[in-house]
Order: C-alpha cells, then structure tokens, then sequence
C-alpha cells in the first residue's frame, strides 16, 4: 500500500481543467518562445486581476530560476540582495544566487520573516561604513509571501518594507512560489492589486498551486522591465512552447480557480492544525497557511510514518522531531480525515 | 483562416500518446525532483536504447539549459568550448555559455559543421603559444547532430573527432536537441549507442521531437557524472515535478515512438525537398532532416507566405531569399501535400 | 602638523633594502610575468624557508585578488568556501567570491577563529541534507593566520582543522596577509614548514609585512597545482613586470628580514597593549599580534585622536569605543614612546 | 652576454625620476587605498591634461584588469562587447571578459582596427534579428589606441565610431595600455582632449609607458561613474598602497614626461623601421609607434636572433616569419644604433 503523502505541495500532476485545457489546445499551431495568443491571454488576466494594467509580465518555469533570473536581473555586479536567513535563495537553492555573481546579505529571521527596522539598519550600517566600497552593496530585498514557514507579512509589515526601500531607492521583490496560500488564508490582509503596488516585482507561483510548473512574474516598477527576455532567455528560462505557461496561467486566472484551488490546501491544513492543537502538541511555527508545523513525540511520529509521508525538518530534542505537514490543491478530504483520525488516536 | 505553418518544429503541443499518461498519472503522488518511479524508468529505458548500462542520465527542461549546465559542468574555470561559428551555443543562446564564465572558441564551419583537423589545429595552435595562460584553453569540444542547418555529421567525422579529444583528454559534447531527426534520416549512419560511445555526454531532445518539452542528458564519461544533480538545481533546471520529464520519456522511449516520430517529419521533408528540387530550386544547404534551407525568388517567396509560415534566415541577394522550412513529428501530411501543390504551381 | 597614524600596516611604502634593490636593477632587461630570474630565486628562497621543495609558488599583488584567485582555482560551481562569519573574504572584498560565483558558507567566529569541530558539523549537517544537491556544497575551508582580529591559531588547533578537511577531502587555505606578525609572535607554536604541512595552500603576505605590495602564494597539495597560471591572468593578478614582486620577496626571504621586520612591529603592539592595561583599558580582543582592540571611553579616545589616527572598529557602548591600533615594520620605536606617554596622562 | 631585447615594452623597471619620487617618499605615512593626497594630485594633474574637469581618474595595477574592471561596470549581464578580432580582450586576456560573464562580440580586424560601419552593421542586424533576445546585445565599443599592431586610428575614425555609438547609446571605450606611444607619434591627429571628448572611458597606460605599473583610468561619461569604486575592490584591482599609483602619475603627468618618454620610443623604432625599409624587408603592418611588425627570411633572423631578443608573431611561409620589434622609453640610442648596423650587414 502507498502512504499518503503530506510531504510537500507538489506531488500531484496539475488541476484537471488545466489538463483538459492542454489536450484541448494541444495540436493548434503557436509561435514559441511566450509570443503565442495564449501567453498574451493569460498577461491580460494577470494585469486585470492585479489592477495593473501597466505591467509586464512573464513566464518562467520555475521557482529557483525566476529568482535567479529576477535578482540577476536587478543588481549591479556589486551589489547583494537583502533577505532573511531562511530564505529560500539563502539556503535552498545551491548558491543560485552566488553563480550570478552576487552576496545573499542574510538578516536574522522570526518565523521566516523579516522586519523593515532590520532593513532599514543593514542600509545605514552599510553607508556609514569608512568605505563602504569594501563590502558588498544591498541593492534589493527579498522576502516571501507565504514565508519559508507558512508565515504571512501583514499589510503593514509589508508597507513598511516598502517604505525603507522607496526611501533607499531600492527594489522589493516577493518571492510568491505560494503566493495563493498565503492570498487565501484566514489570516491574510493582503490583496493581488496591493501586493503589486507594494512590491516592485513579484510572482504568482503556479507549481505549487495547481499548474504543472510556471511562475508568473510580475513587474511593476518600469525601471525594471527593460530588456527582461534577454535575462530569460540567458538564464535557460525560455520555453520553447511557451504556450503551455499562457494555457495554464489562462485556466488559473479564470473562475477564480487559482484562489478556490489554495482555499481547498489552507482549509486542510487548518483542520490538520486544529487536530494537532487539540491533542496538545506545540506549534513550531505558528502559520496560517497550506504548510503546518509541529513538534511531535519521536514514537508518536513514527507511528504516523507508517502512513504518511511527512518532511523531518529538524530534531527539537533528545526525544521530539519538527515535521512540515503540507497540503496542496490536490490534497484530499478523506486523505486528511484519516490523518486527523489516526492523530486523535496517538 | 490561419497560415500553415512549417517555421520550426514546436508549433504544437506533444504526442497524443504522451499527453494521454500524463492524463493517466496526474493525480498520482510522486516525490519531487527527479526521483520518481516514472524518472527512473524512464533512466533504464535510455540506458538499454543507448545500451550504455552505467550511463548517468538526466532530464532537463529545454536547450539552452542543458547546453549551459553540461558546459559548465565540465569546463575549469579558465577554459572555452570549442564550437562552429554557427553552432547555437556561439549565437542563439544570449550568451549563456559565457554568462557562466566560459569563451565559446568558435572554429569556421562548413555546412554547419567542424571537422577534427580544425580541432586539431585549435588545440595545437593553444599548447604551441608562448604562454598559453595568456589565452582560454580549450577545454571541451561541442557539436550538434544534426547541426543547426541540418546536417549530420558521418561515422567516420564523428569518430575522426572522437579520437582528437582522446587524445588531448577533453571530452566531446552532443547537442542532439534534434537528435531523433538526425537518427531517422536516410543518410545517418550513425546508431545510439554508438552515439554513446562517441561522445562522453550528449542530450536525446524531447522538446523538438514530441514531448511537450525535456531533453534527456546521457553522460557516459565517468569522470563528468560527479555532482550533476548540484549543477542541474543550481541552473535553475531542477523540475519540481521530475515526473513530467520521467512519464514523457517512458512514452518517447516505448515502441520506437521516439524514431517513429522522426521518421514521419524527415519523410515530409524530404517530400518538400524533392519538389523543391524538381522545380530547379538550389538548396542552401544540403540537409537531410526535417530542416530545409532553400533559395527562392522573392517573389515566389511571397506567394508562399500568403499561405504558409516558414522562416526566413537571409537574403541571399537583391532578388533571393534563403528560407527554412522545417516539419515536425506533428506535421500533418496533407499540409505537406497542400504545400507542394503550392510549390508545383509557382 | 601630521598625526601619528597607527591605522593600519600599511601607511608606509616599504623597507628601505627592498627599494634600494628596486632601484639597483631598475634598468636590467628581464621576461615579463614572473618568468624572469628574479621571480625564480625567490621561489627557490620561498621553498627553502617553507621546507617544501616541491611546493609551487606564486606571486600575486593584493589580498583581495589572492583569495579570489586561489578560492576559485579550487571550488568547483556548485561549492562554496567555509569561513568565519568574521573572515575578510566574508566581510570585506565586496563579494569577490560571489563575484567568482561561490557563496561563503559562514561559522560564528570566536576571537576571529573557527574551531575544527565546526567545519566537522557543517560537513554532517550538508551531507545529512535529504538532497544535499539543494545547498551549496562546502568544497574548502578558508582561515586567516592571524586571524582579522590579530589572535593566532595554535599547532593543535591548525592540526585539528587539517585532519577535518583530510577526512572529508577539502583542501585547507590559509590567508597569511599578515603571516610574518603572526609567526613572530611569542605565542605563536607554528613554524611555517609546519604551516606549509598544514595548509594545502597559504600565502606569505609581503603588502602589510614591509613589501610595497606582494603576496607569495604557496601550493602544496599537489592536485592544486595544474594550470594556476591561467587563474592568475584570468583574474587580472599577472603583473607585467613580475620582477618586481620577485625582487621584492628576494629580499624579504634573506638574512631572516620577513621576521625580523615582523618581530618589530609584534613588539611595540606588545609595548602598547601593556601601557593600556596598565591603565585598566579592557582588551576587546586578546590578540598577540601587531592589530591591538580595545575599549577606551569616548572622552580619552578623543584626546588621543588629536594626535594620532586609530581605527574605529564599534562602538561598545553609549560611552566606549572599540578602536583598533595597528603597529607595522615600520612603526618608530619613538611614536610607540610617545603614544605611550599619552596614555599615562589620560 | 646578455642578448638585448626588443621583445617587449615592459623590460625594464620604470623611469628614474619615478623611482627616484617613490624613494623620496617612502616613510611618509599615507592612508590606502587611493584616497591619499598623492593620487588627489595626480587626478588633478590627469583631469587638466585632458581638460576634463569633471572625469573621474582612477588608478589600477594592470591592463587586463582595468579591461575587465571597466566592461564589466558598464555591461549589463546580457550584453556584450564589440571588438576587433584581435582586440586585446578577444585575445590574450585568458577570458577574463567571459569571465564577467560577458561576451567579446568580435568583428573582423584590418590591421588592428575596426571602422563605424562595422560596428553600425553589427548593431544594425542585432536590432534586426526576429527575436533579438536570442542572441547577445551589443552594449559597447572596446578599441585600443595605439592598436595591437601599433596601428593608429585618425580622429575622424575615431569621431565615426564616436557618432555611430552615440546614435545607439552605448558607450565607447578606449584601452589605451599604450596610449602615449600613440600621441607622441608623428602620424597622431588627436588630442589628450580630443580622446577625452570621444571615448566615454579610456585610460592612460602606465605600465609600457615608463611606470613600474599601473593604468590610470578616465571616466567622461557621467553615466559610468556611478559607484566605480566598487568595481575596482571586487575586482581586486585596489591597490592597498594606493599611493605608489598616485605618486607615479604624478611624475609622469608633469613637466610633459608622459609624451617624452613616449616620443624617444617612437624615434628610436621610427630608425629601425627605416633601416628595415632600406634593406627591403616587407612590413607586416604599417605602423607609426613603438612596435614594429616585420616579415623577416628565416636566416636572416636567426642571424638577428643571435644578439637581440625579438617576438615571433608567425610564420608568413616557409622561409619568412613576422616578427616585432618593439622599444620602450627605456631603449638605449646605442643598442639601437647596434641593431641598425647588423641589420645593414644582413
């Protein structure tokens, strides 16, 4: 018997009507390289759906490579990016970042994020340095939106990074690979259209939320569009049937299908916390979105494991573990009924 | 009424076969990255065909990345990839190749090809210079089969080449993005595996030959297997979901569909050709593939495009322009039939 | 009137034999880029003091360029380089690593130093990595001897670093710019034969020890060696006129000059540090070597900056600064007299 | 014997007035890195000589790293370089350009130097190209003055390119490594002013000139200040004794030595080159500075090669080889007088 895996959220294919889409459209004749009818749809709905009507938006793969392309796309040789210590680009995506040529300026992290005060020091510190010539240059700030660890930045949180980065005239850019768990949460003070005028560039993730693979990006700020093909396509990150990136983005954009497809993952992942919660085991992080994490007894973990896959993402102590439990798109209802079963009998 | 268009060969989607299981699969749960039942199937699949059974095989996204990753996965730091001044690493790829640190050394190519002497000479020329560090040494030599004009490379050219590297211990590069397309002609007389003992790394292209996209990395040289897997991440070529490259090989790799697929474009090819030629036409190239480059009067040209794409690639003179007209495992027959009534009746 | 300046180590030009032997072969005709006899003979002297006769030496101009040269010439793409979080490559080169595509994986630093059991865990902890291929790889270790806060490694400390290393297989650097102050030192119980067995490449710092300029870069482990040559030009470090560095380190390696000018320097820091204790200063740092940290109270700092130059390092707190005061081989006896004098009167 | 060489322009040491400054110097205490009144002086002295009061000057160590350090602070990371085929940076400088990660865009060459049109042309089809982000976008000019065969552009090639780079907003950059050899020709039309007004950035080479090295590099263009300073460090091309730069151009830029130094260099290859002429041997190249490019018969240069060390350019067929002849400020009137005569016995 296979167990059911609660290890990541993305373990499954795509949305079915993303699939039907594909078959649909498969044997029309496209242009390639994300010029084709589809690719231009599916930037309309984005720009309509984030009410900005000026920006540019593109198609990339996936995650490691829009950061990658994004940052390198941004900074002067120089010049490194702001982000926090759990960053993904910090720590998971094998010096990505590096192999461009520039510095990940870590800031410590509370529950996967960072604040504007940190940002704003790093800024003076740097300037006020005899020589600032000798260290590397913050150019930019990165964060995530849900964060590493599910986390969400408030609104406020948001403008206020924003703020330090107008001040220094640098850019800010969201990391969204799950943007649509973090938009759909309970918890979330955030809408589309605000994150667009909050960030100067960012992206709505598709992997993670129901496509096959793709990361819509979204620039907003003018001064970073220019040339941005010529950064896509150096970095590999050039379909050649770039349609599939414009279907896709096209059934995500439409019905509401990407919101209602992250609503389905946070709900689970909610009743999946509540059950955790009521049996009286600790939060390791207290997130509102698809990706839960708790502290479990090492027995009582194994017991689950005979089940489930879930992530091992530290040992707590002598005798407790630190597990992900992710839900998805795909995630289903029975699927967590048993796991919330099997948890109440622990 | 939309054009027909014989531009390139990924205008459309994939084989119905290969859409039809990732259909079947979707909601599958599989791990990420690469190691899913699907990938490894696919891995052993390639192996046997290439009857290379300790080959390391990966699968990539698309070219450009592929190119970038093996290249860099090989050469020092200071080294250069020996090329044809036509080969798409030297002019179509943004400069990939040197965005990773590395000089394309380009040798003049004939037909789209190099031969071993120039290699050969290359190489002399290098370790004769008085002080060669003040000069890239050439690390590595890449060739495409077919080449960017269609060409194929015979046996003896490849062993001819095969041998130089021996003998100055750099290895040899395949690109065999249209790898099928090459294998399937008349005039090949070259087999996978023996493709795998030629070279010491090559890619059998999925994106061009029926898969939605993916190219599959075969590494035969045990000293370029070491860390791969970094390289892949690293570049930005990691797929989340593996299983999409792994289920798409597993369908190209069955039932000879991958050459059957290629057959089916060189024989509308050569269709083309033939009218072409009969019409007294002069072939700016003579490719044997699912690539044609013809010579047409200007005129005759824009007849054509009222009703096809093709691709214009220069102006041979004031009153000729070169075209490339390219079919695909997609390409429908009696498009080919409407296009040499067409071609008949200039 | 100028100020005494005790900034740093290198205010001065250099020691009056070497300019005397600059100018009595300024106009001897020699081969560029370090082929020339002179560059020869100080090898041969390097090798001898070094007891490593089979080790390769290399001149090199500046520090900066040392570290990215020899750091690159080792790490493949994929791998970064272990350091202190207080190592010069990591906070003052301004990302030249990264700039050469390699992140700086950083350990907390105690007094400027890394213990062995550190670089141990954060080779476990990669390697224990579910997908290893995700992070960065750790591909060396960087240290600095003395470190950037003047406190020297012990024998058993170096030796305990080496075995980690040879076990995992990651070569040992150490940036000796300071080398000499720190081999002249009273505490220290490392030979530079012992470092050459110790380190797999170091350098012997001539910039900050009494050259004008100068780093004599030594390679010990063989499978460093290949081709670094092509390093040294690739990254703009091959001085046409190579002859100077080698006169220089010709002088600097006779009649025990490199540590007699070092001793120099070692004991008016020594002479400093006692008269700041005497006073009941507290040592920021307990360093034997010539950079000296302590905390002064604002108001006595600003005496002393009538007179001298120190270098603000921090500021403790609301009322005390941590300066660092900085003796070289050019130190005179008499400005240590007076500097003394001055603090007595504080 | 010692032969005497005519192998290269970097032989000896450097001018005895300069030496003679640094001995003068030696124990004045000044602070690093370029920021002392030495290298204050020398930029006014540098801005006046140009009559560009708003340039910034700075100093590097070497031509290959001022190449680097300045393509790579213009460039953005899809861009490349146009250069002539045998531009220094295309050639001899181990990639430190692709190193940057950008690639030298070369066109073909007549002796030495490229024209507008070229470079136009080069433009113009970029722009052409159906789907420019494919390939490499021309993002400056790198030409070299004099050029590598001693060949010199007139100001009104230099003003064409000047124009042509202006109409496409990109910058044009001169190497001057041997700028004065260049002005103090007879066949020279333009002006220290002159350049400054048609390069965007060039620099003032040191290093053949009569210093012990160094390039002082002279920025025009506002737009390509910005933070250059950073460059340099992450480079590794700021000297920590900034003021052995400062003091050398000091002395060069004042009582005209720079263009003395030059003009006795011009003089002396102007009598070889008469000499040679005289005798009926074919130059290579025509060229008005200080290196002279000859086809000499076999016999005849080995006879030469007996007494005098010459660089072998190639061999022009079986029985000739191309040689150059190259003198320096140091070159002795009496080791040419002796060159001359056994040339007439030839």
């Amino acid at each position: 018997m296979n167990k059911i895996q609660f290890q990541c959220d993305y373990n499954e294919g795509c949305a079915p009507q993303i699939l039907q889409r594909l078959v649909e459209t498969n044997l029309e004749q496209n242009i390639g390289y994300g010029e084709d009818p589809h690719c231009k749809h599916a930037r309309e709905l984005i720009r309509k759906t984030c009410e900005a009507p000026e920006a540019d938006v593109h198609f990339l793969v996936g995650g490691t490579q829009a950061n990658a392309t994004i940052i390198s796309s941004i900074l002067r040789p120089y010049q490194g990016v702001i982000a926090a210590t759990t960053g993904h680009i910090a720590v998971h995506e094998t010096g990505a970042i590096e192999h461009s040529g520039h510095k990940v300026l870590t800031l410590p992290a509370t529950n996967g994020k960072i604040q504007a005060e940190q940002v704003r020091q790093c800024l003076v510190d740097h300037y006020n340095e005899d020589g600032p010539e000798h260290a590397v240059q913050p150019g930019m700030v990165y964060i995530s939106y849900p964060t590493e660890y599910g986390t969400l930045y408030s609104n406020q949180e948001l403008t206020d990074i924003h703020n330090v980065c107008r001040e220094y005239r640098i850019p800010l850019f969201v990391d969204g690979a799950r943007m649509g768990y973090g938009l759909a949460s309970k918890e979330c003070d955030v809408t589309l259209p605000e994150m667009a005028k909050l960030a100067d560039v960012f992206y709505i993730g598709g992997t993670k939320q129901g496509a096959l693979f793709g990361e819509a990006v979204v620039i907003t700020n003018p001064a970073l569009k220019k040339d941005f093909r010529y950064f896509i396509k150096q970095g590999g990150g050039m379909l050649a049937k770039g349609r599939l990136l414009g279907i896709q983005y096209e059934e995500l954009m439409q019905n509401d299908l990407y919101l209602k497809l992250a609503r389905h993952a946070d709900e689970q992942a909610e009743r999946i916390r509540e059950a955790l919660l009521k049996k009286g085991y600790k939060m390791a992080v207290p997130s509102p979105t698809n990706q839960q994490f708790f502290v479990l007894p090492n027995d009582h973990l194994r017991e689950l494991q005979e089940k489930y896959v879930l992530s091992v993402w530290g040992h707590a102590d002598a005798n407790h573990t630190t597990v992900r439990i992710c839900t998805s798109w795909a995630t289903k209802k029975e699927n967590v009924d048993k796991l919330i079963e099997d948890i109440n009998r622990l």
